[in-house]
């Protein structure tokens, strides 16, 4: 069954929205590298036009013509034919590009163009805030981007909490209902681990990463680990930024950020290798889908997933180390000659409640995404109001995480997201953290001696794993699904928590009968 | 009289246009600068996307619609009302956006498709070309462009000349009538004192100039030159490129490009100042403009007389090396420690007939742009044939430049320019001289101790001077009428020659009883 012809003219319909969009990305991309100071609200405006033709575009009646033709507009039923006539890959593309259109049809594009303009404007402010730890000069900004947000709830609808209409569009099929019993699951067995651990004997010497590290040769090194992940630096890049991001024009031009601290090796070198989780993601998408949603990343979640294994159960475990310490010890020898295995291993897993996300550790990341996530909540259900923000901030901290910010810079200031109004945004972070664990419990079981292969760095596999059973999927399977696909079970914050549980235990010397 | 508000939707109309240009400005840029090896396929395909959506929005029956109200379609005649209602440089604003809507209208856009095919698959043709020294794998696909820019001038329409209509979207006003007498007034004057700066006794110097040079330091000194030129980088970038060009996204975000070879400490300085001209004159745009013609650079001529005025008459003076002489000395002790200033400056104005224009001195640049212009001309008049062209060229370069290349590569296969298709762009190039210097002799008796204040660093009068008389106007006045305001002449090649007699005559020692 050949169905590429009766999809062509839709497809390039498609194309032409995707080229807007990448556009777009080239636009915000530059803005957050190279862009002189001065170009900031003249770009606003230009990434504003481009989205709204993009937007229109998409919700044009010569859309709504060519998806009409294999799907009931008004329910997203596929059409009688459509079912018959189509391959299920194509069955998929025409379920996803009704998603977008009917997601986009419910916004005025008055709405986007405000949203779009207000956002791109935010960010420029909010940089500045929070240099200055000001967060009252952001204030106005952030005000009008939650108000927005709420309008946007309203256009979207939904039929529980108004939060949910934000939280589908970065993870299909979540919702408020279905988050709630993971956090409750998570947040007492993720605070006993993290006192038992504050409790033990073993205490990581810090110091040894926040020596004097070369930034130009931190920068070196994380590029020989993102090579070594098979990150291709034909099809993308690294460049620097404030907060490390990935983007893709395409998966032949799929560039990742990273930022250099000279008295924090981890800094650099972990959001390498975060980023170079979500390269590998966008480089493994398939071309011959480029332009439809087959060519997309599923879902934050799934994204998120493909960062946090390399961070975390690769790029902090032991056989990663086997392999990477000593070409550390030999990119910095003065500061790393005299330093013993098990003593760098243990600091990079140094676990310390923090004041910034960015920075946690893999226990205390989640208690980070809670705070976040219960403040967006009551945001966005009305529950409190942004200018209470850095008290409120400052409380859950304390509650979750028993330590007060010192300033807005590292409290409620330290993240980009709201600036561009991504809110619904957060919790596909802890869902990543959690689908990262099914999937590499499911590699293991797959890859022969995967981790022995590691140890000698050989990542390949692990990579050629995740181009197999996760990326090259696009969007044909929705979250759930996939996972489901792919390890056979349903999405549960279990196998999250054994491996936490299992690791720092060990490498604590924590043990049952010790913390009765 | 305030008319601000009658143009409020064509202007918005018009700056949907210009946010798609930049778009695609910025695309390009990202293209010669970091992008990918594997980026570029996606990438032509995203910026053909946008060019395509802003050709059609200016042909839309939206502008027609908006610009009818003021102008006469047919003929581009201002309505009673325009001249009435609205201020002179709104007049003109109308003028200038008719002259753009009618000239894209009169091309059908299969012609357009037709055209661009054609000079895309030219141009991958001419790169393999010019490297295999093979013009004859050229010749058909030049043969095709020649006879579409012959079918464009019907299109388009002309009184005298076909090459007329060409000449007249680069050089509005120009003509091969206007160019013919400059050329031929030119011509003999430049070949006179090349003959006599050949015969001259005096000899520079070359080889003080090809030395090693660090890279990263001679882009500093790019820098350093750039910031005295008052060129912002708060407002800018200067960035590497294959070839040195300036680009601009708003008169906020203007970037520069330069290459840097070690061997060759010329290269990278006089792009930096040659680029930094164009950028200043794009920075120096009215941001209130923007997005109008009235914010957009008039002509090629005009755009690069700015180039021109700050490389030659600025950068190669003795009064510009008496500060930075001294600089370069600092930064490159080495090399240019125990050379004499006048060896210095003796070698950076070496003039030697070369084959390859990019790389000719001020004198000789000249006659190349003379023999492609009358090749232009005889190739779009009928008189000559395209497969004649390697011995035509051979026969013009020893005819004016007394030199005759050793292979097509470096003689008729050597411009970018024809394969894609920019017949008429050459001339300007030779404007831009001549207005350079008709520029700076009156900058020179309108600012107090003009070149001693360069020669003390300060070179912030002229760019204001030139911010004031010739960069803030935009598109207002046409090129003529611009140059007739500034300097109360018309357009000659007087100054320009009386410039190169002085310098050159003095440089090598020459009066003209030696040289009877």
């Amino acid at each position: 069954m050949n169905d590429d012809k009766s999809l062509d003219e839709l497809k390039s319909q498609l194309l032409k929205i995707h080229h807007l969009k990448d556009a777009c990305a080239v636009l915000s991309w530059d803005q957050e590298t190279y862009m002189p100071s001065g170009g900031g609200s003249a770009r606003a405006e230009q990434i504003a036009t481009l989205q709204t033709l993009a937007h229109d575009a998409l919700i044009s009646s010569e859309t709504e013509k060519l998806l009409g033709a294999w799907v009931d507009l008004p329910t997203g039923h596929l059409l009688e034919k459509t079912q018959t006539a189509l391959l299920d890959s194509s069955q998929a593309l025409i379920r996803e590009v009704w998603r977008n259109f009917h997601h986009a049809k419910k916004l005025p594009s008055d709405f986007v163009n405000t949203l779009e303009r207000e956002c791109s404007l935010a960010q420029q402010v909010w940089i500045d805030a929070r240099k200055k730890n000001d967060f009252f000069a952001f204030l106005p900004n952030l005000r009008t981007i939650v108000s927005l947000k709420v309008e946007e709830t309203d256009y979207l609808g939904y039929t529980d909490s108004p939060y949910d209409a934000l939280l589908d569009e970065y993870e299909p099929g979540s919702t408020v209902a279905t988050l709630k019993p993971q956090f409750s699951t998570l947040r007492p067995r993720l605070v006993s681990l993290l006192h038992q651990v504050l409790e033990a004997s073993i205490k990581p010497n810090q110091a040894l990463l926040t020596q004097s590290f070369d930034k130009t040769k931190q920068i070196e090194f994380g590029e020989l680990v993102l090579k070594a992940m098979g990150y291709r630096f034909d099809h993308g890049r690294l460049d620097q930024s404030a907060h490390p991001f990935t983007t893709s024009f395409h998966p032949n031009d799929v560039r990742v950020t990273t930022r250099v601290f000279e008295k924090d090796v981890q800094s650099c070198l972990f959001s390498c290798i975060h980023e170079g989780g979500h390269g590998l993601y966008e480089q493994g998408l398939l071309p011959e889908h480029y332009g439809t949603p087959l060519g997309e990343a599923v879902s934050l979640g799934i994204h998120e997933s493909q960062s946090r294994l390399w961070e975390n159960a690769v790029g902090r475990s032991r056989s990663f180390w086997k392999h990477f310490f000593p070409l550390a010890q030999e990119t910095f020898p003065e500061q790393l000659r005299d330093v013993a295995f098990d003593d760098f291993y243990l600091a990079i897993n140094h676990v310390q409640p923090s004041l910034v996300r960015v920075e946690a550790d893999e226990l205390t990341y989640n208690l980070h995404v809670m705070v976040r996530f219960e403040i967006e909540l009551d945001l966005i259900e009305g529950r409190i109001h942004v200018e209470d923000l850095p008290e409120i901030w400052n409380e859950k901290m304390q509650a979750y995480l028993d330590i007060t910010p010192n300033s807005d810079t590292n409290g409620v200031l330290q993240d980009v997201h709201w600036s561009f109004g991504a809110f619904g945004y957060f919790p596909t972070y802890t869902l990543g953290n959690l689908y990262a664990s099914m999937f590499y419990d499911q590699a293991k079981q797959d890859i022969p001696n995967l981790e022995h292969g590691i140890a000698e760095g050989n990542m390949l596999p692990l990579k050629e794993w995740l181009n197999q059973h996760v990326h090259r999927w696009g969007r044909q399977y929705p979250p759930e699904e996939l996972i489901r696909r792919v390890t056979g079970q349903d999405i549960s914050p279990e196998p999250f928590l054994n491996y936490l549980e299992v690791k720092f235990k060990e490498l604590y010397g924590i043990n049952e009968l010790n913390s009765m």
